[in-house]
């Protein structure tokens, strides 16, 4: 979101380059801050029980009722590991051991990155949970593919069925652009 | 920074636990924006140049006049690899080619992450820019300890040696806890 006002004064903002910056920022000329703005991390997880993983059926906006990975937005005061976990189980009730960050994707358009670790079911109530109308666990021949919410979704379950043939999950780094 | 005054229509903000959220957030109440506050990414590189790699004296606050390798906050529109690459350049005025992500370093105390790559150096003017007083090549013997500028550049420096010694340089995900 812009600053359309100062929220350290309340005063409006303007748009300029800063004495010492390369590139154009909003700025208060009132008490002089700089309000910069910079990308955002979510952090999820691929919840695997032997041949299968769980993906949860969305029950908010966007891509309402479309099936994905549990994850969202990192919170201040949590380590990525932390936010992973506890995005999954606010999505899905699933508590899980993690194995390890799997996949780390760049979406420069929407100024987002997702980082996905791996990790192994310990329990699930299977129950449906505020962000989530239905969660349920998916063998490979039952991914539901044209009803995955986001393309990098999407990316993230191919990779991993692609490792999955191998039984190689190296952490990889890649860059989704989204039109 | 917190939101004294709500950046989209400039009225006091107040904090509170927003319907269907679980923590406290900066809310207008007038306009009925929440103002969610997330970790910040900072990108940054070893370069290597055979059996040297690059550090930046920092002419700038906070650290002024302590080594560290070039990292800087990650900007929107861009990836973490070119955020990293633009980095060096305006650290340390060297081109570089990334060998790909080495570190993520959590550092949930300050709502930071910082994600280094390692590179090679392709050219470097060894000029002073307007970040960094001096700009250098050091052997493992010449590293200044003691003059480091954050810890996390101490640990990854640390990592990076142990590293070396086994010639293995896997992706890993740590967490640094700053008092």
């Amino acid at each position: 979101m812009t600053y359309k006002f100062c929220s350290h004064c309340g005063e409006r903002t303007i748009t300029e380059i800063p004495n010492g910056d390369n590139r154009e920022r909003t700025v208060c000329r009132s008490c002089d801050t700089v309000h910069y703005q910079n990308p955002k991390l979510i952090v999820g997880c691929i919840v695997e029980n032997n041949d299968q993983i769980l993906l949860c059926k969305r029950s908010i906006e966007p891509q309402l009722e479309k099936w994905t990975l549990p994850a969202g937005y990192m919170e201040n005061s949590e380590t990525t590991a932390q936010g992973a976990l506890r995005e999954t189980f606010e999505e899905s009730g699933a508590v899980v051991k993690l194995h390890g960050a799997y996949r780390l994707f760049d979406l420069p358009t929407i100024n987002q990155m997702y980082l996905l670790f791996r990790g192994k079911m310990i329990s699930c109530p299977f129950l449906p949970t505020s962000e989530s109308s239905e969660v349920r666990l998916f063998r490979q021949d039952q991914i539901p593919w044209d009803q995955i919410a986001f393309p990098v979704i999407v990316t993230t379950l191919q990779h991993y069925y692609n490792d999955t043939d191998k039984n190689i999950f190296s952490f990889e780094n890649h860059v989704i652009t989204l039109k």
